[in-house]
């Protein structure tokens, strides 16, 4: 699937932030990069971006993109760039002889609106356009906003200063080659040269589709304000993972979505936040084992840092396009790790106290059930959500589990920790398999 | 998808093992059983099964069949069912109006053949035949086989004493309704009342085609014989499963299996296999921590005999139909808390022994290596096939780890075995984590 970018304008009202805008990062992603990206996970494989205002350097920035994410993209260059968008789309033509996408570099979506909207693609000479419906989205800037007017699924009319509309034009276009004549037509007839020209040419003759996409993600970054809310919504989007335990959701989430916003800003991968939580746990378990109650206490700090940090890998990865199953995957071999140290050193801090035999025990114990307790969580996640099923008990993960090392260490509760976490962890396991032969 | 099952011969070459062929238990299944859940493995849904010689018994049997596994099974009755199996089909017509797969009750066969053949069902009025060209297969009495000769795809002719034959009659077909004119057919015409009589019709106007299957495993268990083959031929098939370790392989499978063939006799589950084998294990535990060196060796001694036993849930679900991803699961979770207890046998042993807090380090570093490989078996596992790495390293999972448990219990080496298993596992979870890394 063909995708053609518009990236040739100056966006002056942005300019505070960045000379070029499609060169503006948006939490640590070029805005163009981030449109490609998105255009790709939806399912894009080959490029045309039409560049304008500091071509050279746009250009400069699209060839090492290409090499970096091994698709084609190629570049073009659009001298009238200071006039209106429908020439930036005239200047592909040659190169677009089917259906393609068409997005705008300032605008940030959800890869699932353009994903859907390519399942159906245009019949022939038609034209589909992303609309909101906007009833529910507060992302959307009134003033500067192309309004729509759509009955069904047809367009009616298009245009910014429209008082009789219905939803909002998102700056995802699923074209035929049709657009072509449609923006030649209007710049001849009407003098009109931009898209909406071209919409309205193709409304007018039943050509012109709406697809309806309320409730998701998209925003046009337009000015210094949308930056603003823009970067707000991709951290938002952060929260709310279904699996979140209680503690991750309340505590960790909202913590560590605030230093991912600043640790996108450096060259740090998540396999490397991975690694550094990692290494505090360790150093947390060393303080449990060795350190006294000063140990203690300033290891269940390090454990939750640690914790929170633990959410920052995640979320770099997912800001930053960084994701991938071996991170995730290396991240939970590693949390096992760290989780069994942390109790180990917990044991070993009480069994320095003399605590005797039985302390070693309830250590083991506790160390196996958190053990098995995220051995069996892939199985478990998968049959609630297959299933559907609302359970009532909270998801009993790593965030409790480290929250109550941290509580306990801090409290110098050893004994009682261990006991809870070694009962608890246990026997949600066992609920957890009599659920799991119940459903499964 | 229906299927036809002919159930109604006597089978007097089989009378020592059972009044009734269809249902003498093969390996804890009856044959008429093995047949329908064989089919309903390859996608058939829908049951008609012929019925004769003692057909109230088989008839009884079905009837309670079609309750336990939740299919509709329905059974006529063959009056005529001493003549030629031929009758037998003909009593189904007037059920069958679409292509339907024809089964003997007393074939055993891979339900992966059948599965393979009903994704291309035959042309209008055509009939298939699976033909093996049994150059690899000693399954079949050539004395009393159906030869086939067969050009490219074409049926040329099919009977029991032909010399020109370049394949055999399996027994799978899968049938149009054509195949009752063509009984009817022959039977007035030649007076010919067998299958084949009417696969001889079909061929002659070119509408009988082989589906040739090479290499599956099938048998007809016509005589005692043949019985004692196809035993041996199931249990066979055990072997080998992709991710046995070496100890399962060579020591663990082969005893097991014979374990298991005297199990399926027994109506015993393989939940209740894996509890017993985990309970064995926990005992061993108990014997290592408290038991001096009796208790080492008695303890070694049951943890590699519970080692045995849990290859045989999985083998006898596998020949008794009652395989469950719950099941499955089941069993590795028993598994986890079994390693994690004996490993904490051994190191309370050797705490007992006042071998000082190195020797706890170390058993801990073995407890979290053994899990974490566990914890990674998944996803290297399916690395490994998805791939297809040949890897020179031997696969270190539960039957390894167990082994070398036994290996210093019996030799009193306790210390040297923590220390063994508590760097081979970590290092090889190290291995696992780059190998993931550098193919993932």
């Amino acid at each position: 699937m063909k995708c053609l970018i518009i990236a040739a304008g100056r966006g002056s009202r942005l300019r505070q932030l960045g000379d070029s805008k499609p060169l503006i990062p948006v939490l640590g992603v070029p805005l163009i990069e981030r449109a490609i990206r998105s255009a790709v996970e939806a399912g894009a494989d080959d490029f045309y971006v039409v560049t304008g205002y500091q071509g050279e350097l746009v250009r400069g920035f699209l060839v090492s993109l290409a090499a970096r994410l091994g698709i084609p993209i190629t570049p073009f260059i659009n001298e009238d760039w200071e006039k209106e968008n429908g020439l930036s789309v005239l200047k592909a033509r040659e190169y677009l002889h089917e259906p393609f996408l068409l997005l705008m570099a300032d605008h940030l979506f959800d890869p699932s609106i353009a994903r859907e909207m390519m399942a159906h693609p245009p019949d022939d000479g038609e034209l589909i356009l992303a609309v909101d419906e906007g009833t529910r989205n507060s992302l959307i800037d009134m003033e500067d906003v192309t309004r729509v007017k759509t009955e069904d699924d047809k367009i009616q009319n298009i245009g910014k200063g429209m008082t009789d509309f219905n939803g909002f034009d998102t700056g995802i276009f699923f074209c035929s080659p049709s657009i072509f004549e449609a923006l030649e037509h209007s710049t001849e007839k009407y003098g009109e040269t931009t898209l909406s020209g071209a919409v309205r040419i193709l409304a007018a003759v039943d050509r012109a589709r709406a697809f309806h996409t309320s409730g998701h993600f998209w925003i046009d970054v337009d000015d210094t304000s949308a930056f603003r809310r823009a970067e707000k919504a991709l951290l938002n989007r952060l929260r709310g993972k279904s699996h979140d335990g209680p503690v991750s959701r309340y505590l960790n989430r909202p913590l560590s979505i605030r230093i991912s916003r600043h640790l996108v800003k450096y060259p740090v991968t998540p396999n490397q936040i991975s690694l550094f939580s990692f290494l505090c746990s360790m150093l947390g378990a060393g303080l449990f084992a060795f350190g006294g109650y000063p140990g203690l206490l300033l290891g269940g700090l390090l454990a939750q840092f640690a914790s929170v940090l633990d959410g920052c890998d995640g979320e770099v990865a997912r800001l930053k396009f960084q994701g991938s199953d071996y991170g995730g995957w290396f991240d939970a071999v590693l949390d096992r790790y760290a989780d069994a140290f942390l109790l180990f050193g917990l044991t070993w801090h009480a069994l320095s106290a003399n605590l005797g035999p039985l302390m070693l025990f309830i250590g083991f114990v506790a160390i196996i059930g958190s053990f098995i307790l995220s051995y069996t969580a892939d199985k478990y996640d998968r049959l609630m959500r297959d299933r559907i099923i609302h359970s009532k008990v909270p998801r009993l993960g790593r965030d409790v589990r480290v929250f109550l090392i941290f509580l306990g260490a801090i409290f110098n509760q050893v004994p009682l920790t261990l006991t809870l976490i070694a009962l608890v962890m246990n026997i949600e396991t066992i609920r957890r398999v009599v659920i799991c032969r119940d459903h499964g």
